[in-house]
């Protein structure tokens, strides 16, 4: 049976719209245990909730060096969620907190599967056409190898074919699409990407990707944090700009009323923003990092997304791929 | 007197665009000549313009190496343009073609101001405040050096005060705004640049720059590509969804014909494509650099770019501001 160890302490809303989330998923059949001060845990937990919680001293702090967060105790809410997982007592984890100290106590504790030197953080997004890209890294691994890249590809394209993708076309993002565009850890991640069997197309920009010239999208953890951090931007700041547009004059306002639906739609199909968690790649257990700022809505998806890794079998299916 | 030099064969939409675009520029009183084949730029000419147009018998493809296309010939489009500038027959130039090979020509044919090692290119860009962004390097310069991001700085708060900015804030492009974050080139030109009297707040990730957290944002010319490239793609996706929605039902199609007026604003406010032209930072002569895709209108508003650097005396003021 699946459940999934869920970090109360981590994020900016920790630990009410962490419960709150985790209360959610439990209502749709999720079966979930709550990591973290139980008393804080039990402030926001309903009363007759049948939730179990597994009480932890400490948490990890945003502003701690991972290694560090890590070596100071074996007491916070991070470290018990990955020592469950690593006992097998629960099938998958979730945290919000600190995505260094996730990845890194993630590989130490879990360790990573076979071929794979660092694991990479995916997220999925939705791409024009109505299908799906996966995008890796987005901010497991800032300063990364051609090496490096070409495993995350790999892992990348194993996991398109668990979400049903059929042969996907992976492709390293880049500053152009001309051949020999790109920076030197590009190019040299594209030669030894032609000596695989991957099906690559070759150097991409972000708006060809998500246009759907690729299913996979691979590129070092900084680059693919800013990618997906501006994504997020310029969404919140057309919406934003958008209803002060609307605001001006009353047949805007009338006509956004008209629009309520449209707009909601909308939201829901431009969900760039990580808000439904990123997964970990790589290593031996099922771990899902949702966004800082996520809210319980969030929460519960990135409780989801972790549920439905564990059903599709994430980790030996990567592993199978990977062989 | 000012004129601008007009590379007419550069762009997927050249020449036709190009010329378009110029002719409406000298018709809000710009001075124009464009460079380029001389029978391809007549046919799209009005038979009564008075533009003077400079003959060139070649140009500059895209897919050639930069150095390769100025080695090849002096005869392109692109380097009789730069000979203008050089010569000191027009004041500023503009091209919307070969990115890599327009830098490389302005460095090798007009030179770089003192101290400045590699020009960047930068573009303005709307924050959600109203304010103005200046962001550099957004695709000059691929692999860079803390050095050269240093310089960046520099020059990007120059900028920002020829703008009108009075002590203009600079941040460097990181994956999050903890201390520490960032990738080894980022941390390593925040080291260099507290050693500056600039007024530096730190890393920043887009979201917090575009809300309104500073002025300048400094980053290697790979990661400002996918940036703009990010925001532009976000933009536009948004915009193309938020069409399907309100297509799908007639209180949709009422209320978008309610918010023509709105969407046209929203439109003229989320200008982060880049449409509006780059500029060329610390070469001697004012260059911009028009998107490949621009239209007419966009070829238009480049050309006022150069123009208005030219009249603000970028040049000197920049090589003022770097002593």
């Amino acid at each position: 049976m699946q459940r999934i160890a869920v970090d109360a302490m981590g994020g900016d809303n920790a630990p009410q719209a962490i419960v709150e989330g985790a209360v959610m998923a439990a209502e749709q059949g999720i079966s979930v245990c709550l990591v973290g001060d139980q008393k804080a845990i039990e402030r926001w937990l309903p009363k007759n909730s049948d939730i179990p919680i597994v009480h932890a001293e400490e948490q990890v702090a945003m502003d701690e060096a991972p290694l560090q967060a890590l070596r100071r105790t074996s007491e916070s809410s991070l470290r018990k969620m990955l020592d469950l997982v690593e006992s097998g007592e629960v099938t998958g984890a979730m945290s919000c907190g600190h995505t260094g100290a996730t990845m890194l106590g993630s590989v130490l504790h879990l360790k990573t599967l076979d071929k794979v030197d660092r694991p990479a953080l995916a997220v999925v997004l939705p791409r024009k056409d109505g299908k799906k890209l996966v995008l890796l890294d987005v901010g497991a691994n800032i300063d990364c190898t051609p090496e490096q890249l070409v495993c995350f590809a790999q892992m990348g394209a194993a996991y398109g074919r668990i979400l049903g993708m059929d042969n996907p076309r992976v492709a390293v993002l880049a500053n152009g699409e001309e051949e020999g565009k790109g920076n030197a850890l590009v190019r040299d991640t594209l030669g030894l990407l032609a000596q695989t069997d991957l099906n690559l197309v070759g150097n991409m920009e972000p708006e060809s990707a998500i246009d759907g010239g690729c299913d996979v999208l691979v590129c070092d953890g900084f680059v693919g944090n800013v990618l997906v951090k501006s994504l997020e931007a310029a969404t919140s700041t057309v919406l934003h700009l958008f209803r002060q547009e609307i605001h001006a004059k009353w047949t805007g306002r009338f006509g956004a009323w008209l629009l309520t639906g449209a707009m909601k739609r909308l939201k829901n199909r431009v969900q760039w923003d990580a808000h439904s968690g990123s997964i970990l790649l790589g290593t031996k257990g099922v771990v899902v990092v949702g966004h800082g700022r996520s809210n319980a809505r969030a929460v519960c998806t990135a409780i989801q997304l972790a549920a439905s890794a564990v059903n599709r079998g994430l980790v030996d299916r990567l592993a199978q791929h990977l062989k």
